[in-house]
């Protein structure tokens, strides 16, 4: 499997990106050798630290960006971030998560489990050990929206309900865009930047979250398995409705309406099914709808932006958005 | 299957009990529908709240018995509580909890999971609500112990070294002991108790904590699964050595040695062998010996209690470490 790198994006906060590594593997230390030996794995296998970025950035907007406090929200943001992924591997029974064995088919669930807890744990008390109890308390919160979107996607999924467009974006909000926006906020907050500047890189995070997450469930459509670096058509195989169907449900004309709704009751079928069904999204306009509605998102997201003083950071947001918007893959 | 009902040693704080169940049963009110049917499920089911009580108990001993963060307080130690049970049961795949089902066999692994960090999540966010970071610092730190102490059990149980008591009483602290005596401690804090106190109640739950758990897996040698309200045998067939077996393999003479690192190698086996175990158990005065420990710790326990004012709260505690090493089941 190709291992897809996220582009060099984050080069400016590259120090402290590299000062992160460091920081979580000292700090997981302290944990017994099966929690150590499940993190040492997971750090191993590298990822995105798309969310200790985002604090990293936004803190530049702050007068103190060089706060200590800065090191324990960003290892927090990534400790709750591979908790989830633990987790959600359990769950999904995933053999591979970043290309490399999930720990629970490394270990076994037990350890998994508990590793996860262990870290979500460890993230919420070095939130505390900022001494800003709105670190912890915006955290605490991340965590139980993503639980509930969760859920709320396992409920749908087997209820076969048809949800609409605006549950779909309740749903990524809570999974995906309030993580992002709260980590931009939560980097500014301890870099003590006033808090105009805090909403809005909040702002930036969520419309940026929202519009990434639309592409990301897209490019399960319309990627290839190696440009993607994973598997495609995971959702729909798991009963989960995404924007180009739930468009396509909601707005194609008899008989491809009812072939539709049998292809996507059926969790795509076969290969030839899948194609067919790739065939009809993109007839029917709707993958180039569910393109647009990330768009406009991402572009609200740019032009929050446009109040903010020009730095570096700045350039690097600005890219990201492109680049979410942009990707193939 | 008989429900056994903690003795009424909880009558002093009856009222700050009752209320806890009210502001349990709202709090939750704010989670998504999957997670308010566990967590009402698991709610329904009872339970001995014996951390919501230490915390009311110990902040008795403070100057502001009433202060509101007390509640949460004893909210967020009962949260944990559930969390880590929640995911106990599906690492063990319980049928039963307090002889209700379990919630993955309600739900399924994947809400038993969510439900947990729901709650491992809302509890530390409760505890920062407080705005004294040691309370986050406290518990964050207790659940990764438990985390700890578990991963450490397991990994013992697969290796099939055996433990000395030393290891054992290390686990159990961890495991048992270290959150019975934070809940003491923070109710004390929470009350603005002086710091002395604070050290005194902290003392006292953790050796009876110690105590308590040695009774416990005592019991799951000696008691009957009617009287113990829950199987019995459970840790042996897990792999996990407790100290009456510990004990008697370390101290033993052959023939027995031998045969009894049979018996714990095989997991007890069937009723015969059982049966066999628990004779020899018997002979080599195994079983009289971890109750001689844990009587010894739960002496320690309300020693330590000397120094404080008499109060009810007192009095309460004294009787929950009589109770600890008196009970049978």
């Amino acid at each position: 499997m190709v291992k897809v790198e996220f582009p060099n994006l984050f080069q400016v906060v590259r120090p402290e990106l590299n000062a992160l590594e460091t920081y979580l593997h000292d700090d997981l230390q302290e944990a017994r050798e099966g929690v150590r030996e499940v993190v040492s794995h997971l750090l191993a296998g590298g990822g995105k630290r798309v969310r200790p970025a985002l604090v990293f950035l936004a803190a530049r907007f702050g007068k103190d960006a060089q706060s200590p406090q800065i090191m324990k929200v960003a290892a927090a943001t990534e400790m709750i971030h591979m908790a989830t992924l633990i987790h959600d591997d359990i769950l999904d029974e995933a053999l591979l998560r970043r290309g490399v064995a999930t720990v629970h088919t490394v270990w076994n669930r037990r350890v998994a489990i508990l590793a996860g807890d262990y870290l979500f744990a460890r993230a919420l008390g070095l939130l505390a050990e900022t001494r800003q109890p709105e670190a912890t308390l915006i955290m605490s919160s991340v965590v139980r929206q993503m639980c509930d979107g969760e859920i709320q996607q396992n409920v749908a999924a087997m209820s076969g309900d048809l949800p609409t467009e605006a549950d779909y974006l309740d749903r990524i909000g809570k999974k995906t865009a309030l993580f992002l926006a709260e980590s931009c906020r939560l980097g500014a907050l301890m870099a003590g930047a006033e808090e105009w500047k805090q909403r809005v890189l909040y702002t930036f995070g969520w419309s940026m979250g929202l519009g990434f997450q639309i592409v990301d469930d897209l490019l399960d459509f319309t990627a290839t398995s190696v440009a993607f670096g994973k598997v495609v058509g995971v959702d729909l195989r798991a009963g989960v409705l995404t924007l180009p169907l739930i468009h396509a449900l909601l707005n194609s004309e008899e008989p491809e309406k009812t072939r539709l709704a049998k292809l996507a009751q059926s969790r795509g079928g076969g290969q030839s099914e899948w194609s067919e069904l790739q065939s009809i999204l993109g007839r029917s306009g709707s993958f180039a709808y569910a393109q647009n509605v990330a768009q406009r998102l991402v572009t609200e997201a740019v032009d929050s932006l446009g109040v903010l003083p020009a730095n570096e950071a700045k350039e690097a947001l600005l890219s990201m958005a492109s680049y979410v918007v942009e990707r193939e893959a």
